[in-house]
Order: C-alpha cells, then sequence, then structure tokens
C-alpha cells in the first residue's frame, strides 16, 4: 500500500508526501497530534494535519528564529520560548554560550513527549540543565512574568486552536512587559503568499508597542509558499545595526544572511508600509 | 467533480492543486503540454506535467532571471533568451530602454502559440518589434552565434528531454562564444533541495569558462521547494559591484534584493565550494 499524506495549505493548493509509517496518532487535550515517517524528510509532527516539523528541514526554521535574536543583543542570558514543544529553538538557543537559562513554555504536554520519542535530534536538549519546561498557556506565563528576559521567541502554531491568543495586540503587550528594558521578541508570522493580511496586521500590532519593528524571510520548503516570514521587535537594538558574530555550527544562518534576510521581496516590503 | 493536478516533485514528494478546467492538452513534436486553470494560480503551463509558469507567481522567476544580470550590464542592447517560449522573459527585458533587440530560441513553436492565447499577460511582448522569435534549436542557435549578444538567458526545462543538451559543458562554451566580450549569462539551475547535485555540476562547469561565476535565489511557490537558484556567468562585470538602478515596474526585485539574492544559506553556500 502507497499512503500519501496531503497538507491542504489553501483551499486550493497543498503539498503531498510519501509516509512510510505513522509511528503515533492521537487527540490530545488541544489538538490533532500525528508523527509521521516519511520518505522524504524523515520524522515529521503534524499538528491538526499541518506540518510542524521534519527531521530534514527543521534546521532552518529553528536557526532563523533564533540566532537572528540572539545575535542582536549583546549578551542574551535570559530566553523564553513560548510554544516550540518539539525543542528545536531551545537547541539553538543554547548553542549561545551566554544564555544561563531557556523556558519552555508549552501548552501540550504531549508535543513534547512525542518530540522526544520521535525526533531525538530535536528535542534532545529539552533535558539540559539550564532548561525549564512549564507545561502551561503561554500567554498566562507571559502575563505574570515583569523584566525578566532578555529575548522572546515565539514558536507557535497558525492562529487557530491553542495559538489563537499569541496573535493579538494584548500579547506582544505583555511581552514587552515581561522582556527586560533592552528585550528583544520574534513571532514567525506565516507566508506572504497565502497570508498577507496576518503578516500586516502582526507588522502593525508589534510596531505600535516595539521602537524597533522588522520583518524578515527564510526558506522552509515544507511550509506554505516556502517563503517563510518572521517579525522582530526590540526596544533598543536594531538587527541590522548591533549584530554580533560568533563561530556557531549551523546549516541555514550565517553572519551575512542575518542582514541578507531582513531585505524584501517588493511584495512583502509593501506589507509593511 | 473536484480535480486536483499532483506534480510529484520527487519520488515521495509534490504539490497538489485544484483545477478548475483544461483548457488545451496536446502531445507537441518535444514534449506533452498541458494548460490548465487553477484556483490558486490562474491559468498554468505545464510542460511533461511539470509547472513551468502560473499568472500568478510567474513575476519572480521572470524579473529576477533578467533583472539580475540586465541591471549588472553598462549598457545591454541585445539580448538571447534560449527556451523562455512563454514570453516571460522577454516582457522583462523589455523593460530596459537600451535594449535593441531580443531573439527567443524556443525549440518548441506550441509553446510559445498556447502562451499567446491563454498566458497573454505573460506572452504579450512578443509581438514587440524588437524581438525576433526564432522557432529552432537554441543549442545550434547558439553554435552558429559569435560575439552577438550582451546578456544571454538560459530559461529552460529542467535537464530532461528537450533541454538536455542546455546543461553541458560544450553549450556554455557556445555561450561564451555567443556573447561580446564583457557579455553576461545566467541560466536556471533548479533547487537545493532535491537537485544539490545539479547546482555544484553547473557552478563547475560554468567557473571554468566564466570569471566570475555566482550563485543567487529566489522564492517560487509553485516550483521544488520553493527556493530557486540562478546560476550567473560573467567576463568583465561583478553583479555585486557594478550594479546599475533604473526607475523600473517590478513586484519581486528591487535593487537592494539584487545584492542580497547572492547572499545564500549554508548549506546552498556549501554547494559553490
Amino acid at each position: 500500500m502507497s499512503l500519501w499524506f496531503t497538507e491542504k495549505q489553501t483551499d486550493a493548493f497543498g503539498i503531498t508526501m510519501k509516509v512510510k509509517q505513522t509511528l503515533e496518532t492521537k487527540q490530545t487535550d488541544f489538538q490533532k497530534l500525528d508523527m509521521v515517517e516519511t520518505e522524504e524528510w524523515g520524522n515529521m509532527l503534524l499538528l491538526d494535519d499541518m506540518v510542524m516539523t521534519s527531521e530534514r528541514d527543521e534546521f532552518v526554521y529553528h536557526e532563523m528564529i533564533s540566532h537572528v535574536p540572539l545575535f542582536t543583543h549583546p549578551n542574551p542570558k535570559h530566553v523564553l520560548v513560548v510554544g516550540g514543544g518539539d525543542g528545536g529553538v531551545i537547541r539553538e538557543v543554547l548553542k549561545h554560550p551566554s544564555v544561563e537559562k531557556a523556558v519552555l513554555a508549552e501548552i501540550d504536554g504531549d508535543v513534547i513527549e512525542s518530540s522526544k520519542k520521535f525526533l531525538p535530534s530535536i528535542a534532545g536538549m529539552l533535558e539540559d540543565p539550564r532548561v525549564e519546561v512549564k507545561v502551561g498557556d503561554g500567554f498566562m506565563h507571559i502575563a505574570k512574568s515583569e523584566n525578566m528576559y532578555d529575548v522572546i521567541l515565539v514558536d507557535s502554531t497558525e492562529p487557530v486552536g491553542p495559538a489563537v491568543n499569541l496573535f493579538t495586540k494584548g500579547f506582544y503587550a505583555g511581552i514587552s512587559k515581561a522582556l527586560k528594558e533592552d528585550g528583544i521578541f520574534v513571532a514567525q508570522s506565516d507566508n506572504p503568499w497565502f497570508k498577507a493580511d496576518l503578516i500586516q496586521t502582526v507588522h502593525r500590532d508589534v510596531k505600535e508597542i516595539f521602537p524597533i519593528t522588522k520583518l524578515y524571510t527564510a526558506n522552509i520548503p515544507t511550509y506554505p509558499s516556502g517563503l517563510w516570514t518572521f517579525t522582530l521587535g526590540s526596544k533598543t537594538y536594531n538587527p541590522l545595526e548591533n549584530q554580533r558574530t560568533a563561530a556557531i555550527d549551523t546549516k541555514y544562518y550565517t553572519k551575512d544572511l542575518h542582514v541578507a534576510s531582513f531585505v524584501l521581496p517588493k511584495f512583502v516590503e509593501d506589507l509593511t508600509k
């Protein structure tokens, strides 16, 4: 039997891939979780039938959401990851020797457990002593934190289901309060081909709160359109002027790409105006 | 009935899209040609079941293969496009006022006729008096040209079927001979996720002939992996040092992206070493 999984990325377009076997399938308290072994991308985590991460291309997203802000901040010590239960962002954050503590606030404990079991190369660093895993609502964790973090990374699903609160102005205000006075945050903000409105809304909302607001991109082949955006909000440091460099092991990020990823195609740049 | 077209981009991965209707389907002298109306991308040309171009995302490929070399050359007058029967590259080339003559050497006349009929926004400029359309073998046209062109653009299909000769060292040598002493050429060179070997081979072969050889990228959502590469070979002008700027109507290309598109993700940069 030849099994193919298809993610409908829009009503009329999607990606389709050959599945060797389903490793796990369950309804968690928050969403449908499937772990599949694909032929092209290795093991892959699906939530509500959307690709979250795969062994083969995960490095792009995890490196780019992490290293751009962490190499902008001069001395990131305390980092919060909201969402990100697969552990990939935590793994990249811990590559920075300055980081003393990395907190993961993931609402769905089943995502963490399943990733530890089936995505060990991604989730392996969740056991590191610098990491504190809090299974709970990231929105609430942000709401009760003040002047605590140097960098906050929002590694959420799309704004449906449990992540809907993570795309609101109230959330960005909470992030600003939870950050120290020179803090930086980055949120994944979807793709410009199918979600142009979302990018515009996020950019406008973040800009009302953070004096430095910028959009950057990365190519993620298993995500809709392959062109992903990240919205960065910063209180003090400009990613294009305050870039640190240090030797670090990466497959996508480079010090030159740090800058180039902010240079947008015209139709994407127009979304930020 | 709900019709979906699926392009298997690898043996185990592909894209799938809803088709409103098939506008044309035929076996030409060289390949299978289908023109379909899709819901997500508008009218779309398929050759041998591979997406060639669509009304919605064609601007990325056509702008990026054209404007990078044409804004690198100080005064491009004579331009040759090999392949490119849909006319999109010609349309972008003609946006440069210096261009006096643009020759299209397309092997398959049916591609031109079908594009004129069903992709008028792409093919419309093929009727321009500056354009000379030669239906015939691009390899042979190159072979008999000498010191004739300022810029040559190779807008081919993948190296299967009629395009197989367009990915050989002999072809690049012919291009060098057909170019003037300060000429530039660009060839589409596929994607780094599924065709890393091809990119390496093309880069190595072009580098043996052109003193300045560089790879650049663009995001094309309907092409495999969404991350497309172009290989540029130049006799004199460096695209990063000799960039002209001029007001021109684009949706993807900008003067800053001209430079940034040469900054590669690490795993892609490694293919050029």
